[in-house]
């Protein structure tokens, strides 16, 4: 099998991308478009349903829908209470298996640091969220709870420690958890949307938990939301190097260097990828210079996806 | 005995200071000064050694460690690194007892709504707290962590349990938990600061906690640093009343009636008190308009004592 | 005239309501009542026409319209996009001289300070509002910016002079000041707006301008926007007087000492005020206990209402 | 002239270092190494003397202190409190010019979005600005004064129009402005301070102004004290490329690439990088991950350090 070098990605339908085969080779991955009544939001469901299908990916098994929505950066009230809607049948859909007979109980977790903006978009959701304390829908008693557990600089703790210690005394019947993503492709930023009933895994985010925030982790199902606000600076390197391949391989001069690059394997790639970014430009990240109002707009936009979704 | 109908306070010394005995008379409750270099730094320590002096000062046997600086509310660095150092030896002596052999994990909690500029006091302290994590001082290794666990309009949890969650998850020898207070005389306000082995107890605090937070409800020692930042409204009521009596008393026509109203029991008092105050009044406090600054300091001064405390 | 001793209000129906007179009687107000179709917004224009009638309720010559809305301390989003409509529709009247013959041109100033919960309602409307630059709407070219100056305490400035300072430079048609005012009534609170053609004048709102942000001052036309969001404290020493003395009515053996209260003259009244109230409290004020939340909701509606009356 | 392409930066050191010549063959150009007694401040002072200085450099004809602290990133107080007072001297040689007879008047004009990171860097030292209105400092009449102007994005006015407004009715002798700046090596991230009396040009800092800051556009004498906080993602493009060249000279094989690309001239290879970057990185910088605390602490030592030049 022949695949590109896979850059850090959050985003599964990303690592889809990456791997060059047809949707008919792939065993383990199956890619559904869902349609919806909304014009201008397009969603996007992967399955990972093996773990041969898992160690392609580098994701675990299991649902991942990815809405994208090439407008969300837009201010229009409207369109972002679309996008609310759609959004909301998607996660009704992830919490259905956790309701019990009487009603659910949700805890909305803000994953980052309400002090970054591009990692406040979880923050910033729980600020919004309707908190409600077993509200009767339809003979349903229905809690939605919500919590900011802050990063480890903030707290000396690991996230999902503070998380799984709230859960054993609340015993919430699923956690929403809300992150901050990074995205390997600059047109994804604050346009996408994913869902998935898989948790968030070691190395996801702007802020890089260490831990798993899974079932066993934290010891309750866990639905989490991402959207990609920051793009990683290796993929720039990697964007970088590959248009300049690109470029190169236009010229008849340089088109040998250009093919030589391409007969490199990828841990050669990788290799000189690491060889030449700066040590110092790992602990950074890239962002849009007015990410503070956008981020803002998603949060309200998610927070309030998660109250239709639980009240309807 | 015939006492003053008491306003509710959170500060044992005014508990103290309603009950018209002598010390020596008060069993149970033992008061003491503490002598310090800082000219305009006064420390208070009252002891409640018995059932009969928790009942009579409606406070939980404990030490009571009460800091008076009236130039707190004045932005001098010099004057709050000095507050810093007077508090980080109560502090001290109160954890003194939870150090294991090898050292002490502590666990600051900033109770309080960020939001809110007079309630804010405890987020504040944990927003400037050096977090470290098995630090080796002296051969003892010390860790602090901090959480800032939202109020329960915000979380839709009672902030006792997150906090159990949590300290069941990480064992912290001591939590030390910072909140807003309600004192009964505006000079106390932003000037005084209360350390107590007793933990915070319901009704307490700006945010008025339904639950304990002492060593039963979330499983380790606690240790409550206290700072008035509001005054109830009724007790601006209670004070009018008290002025008006006064005044009254002066007035030969009024003065049978300033006699009469002194023959009034406590409850008699508490009734009138309750039907002359809008009902709208008891969810509202009263704030100097200059709250946000000087919360801010003070919130600085405390973690800096934590810090000099856990460090030395 | 016998009149009630006037507590400090920044609204101009409350002043109304301390005078004992009949509508037909005031040289100088006008009361009418606007009808609108939203069942639970109720508004109430209030016009001074003459030096009398601005002598009588100390307010200057003008337009005063009061949306008193009961549920807008609900977190209900359909009711607040109500207000949002009725509240444009107002707003349009008073700008409507100010319009030139291509468009119009609004500054929107936010008074207050942003890190003070019940003074920062301007800020919160500046943060929402829709900034635009000579958009195109009809023909005609709409401009809205927006400051917020900070206060005194934070500049070392006057308020005025900054705005007159942005005003000689950008020469807007209109000024829209936020500011959160003082109520007598504590059901006031954060359910009502005034509206006014006048200005904002000395001893207003949360934050006491010292300097009146009139045309006079600034060079452009001012529409003020208020919402009260604190009650002084001098308020419930005066509403506590009054409700005692109605409770010593009911008693015989206090009746006397009512009647004899009421046989006071507004100076022997204010003067016992004086005397009882603690002089701390001058600079303190009483706000709700869940203010932010409200003053957050109540400052994106007045955004929206501003962003509809310009571009509609 | 053989000169490297110039990468933008908004340091005039950097912008040195661009030139490969010596400082004797630099008409127009001195650099001093300034002495002092704190081992791990180093400051340089960079003079542009003459028009073929400024045309060489690309930045106007003045005074560029450049205070180099690797060790700012680190929390240490009493090594902040060294850079305030190292800082504090060269503010007091640039404002001297300034003092009238009887005193200075000092407008602080704090740049930037307050809700972006590593834009808040001015808006973070007005608020810890100490304010003051005519203080008597040994018979000297001395006023600060501070404003946070915000974005044009937030505001929709030209910041420089509102400074200018705000000066021509407060009449500061001078205006120190603070800003975050891009640099262009990641190694100056947080850990320089450039301090210059020529004021703030277009295309600098993380905003992008797009009108200078300086006596002529607002009416007043200009200091700018300017910190990077972000790299642009062009210089990371231009690093990489770099990078790359180096790696691949190694390289038997790909020696006579690298060789072609160094007979590029500047034009070239810039026409390079405009092709190979994606257009959407442009809008975007890159932060360190953990710039929020970082950038407050370095706010604070500037604040101080304005504290200090104003009243020594």
């Amino acid at each position: 099998m022949k695949e590109k070098f896979k850059v850090r990605t959050d985003l599964a339908l990303e690592a889809r991308e990456d791997i060059q085969m047809s949707d008919s080779e792939l065993d383990g991955v199956i890619v559904e478009e869902k349609m919806n009544s909304h014009a201008n939001i397009h969603v996007i469901k992967l399955t990972i349903t093996n773990e041969h299908g898992a160690k392609l990916l580098k994701k675990p098994v299991g649902t991942y829908l990815t809405l994208e929505a090439p407008d969300m950066v837009q201010p229009s009230e409207e369109y972002h209470r679309e996008i609310s809607c759609v959004l909301a049948e998607y996660i009704k859909d992830l919490i259905r298996p956790y309701w019990r007979e009487d009603g659910i109980s949700i805890l909305v977790v803000g994953l980052g640091n309400r002090e970054v903006t591009p990692d406040a978009l979880g923050p910033n959701v729980v600020n919004n969220i309707a908190i409600q304390r077993e509200n009767e829908v339809d003979n349903q008693k229905i809690s939605i709870s919500g919590i900011v557990p802050g990063v480890m600089a903030q707290t000396g703790m690991e996230t999902a420690v503070i998380i799984k210690g709230v859960v054993s005394e609340t015993m919430p019947d699923v956690v929403i958890a809300i992150d901050a993503l990074a995205a390997r492709n600059s047109k994804r930023l604050n346009t996408t949307i994913q869902v998935t009933d898989t948790g968030i895994h070691p190395g996801s985010g702007v802020g890089n938990h260490r831990r798993a925030i899974t079932k066993e982790s934290i010891g309750t199902n866990v639905i989490a939301i991402g959207v990609p606000t920051v793009i990683d600076t290796p993929t720039i390197v990697y964007d970088t190097l590959e248009n300049l391949l690109k470029a190169l391989s236009v010229s008849e001069h340089f088109k040998s260097v250009s093919d030589t690059f391409h007969r490199f394997n990828n841990d050669e790639k990788y290799q000189l990828i690491r060889e030449i970014i700066n040590p110092e430009m790992s602990d950074m990240f890239v962002t849009p210079k007015d990410a503070d109002e956008t981020i803002k707009r998603i949060g309200y936009t998610i927070s309030e996806a998660i109250n239709i979704a639980a009240n309807s």
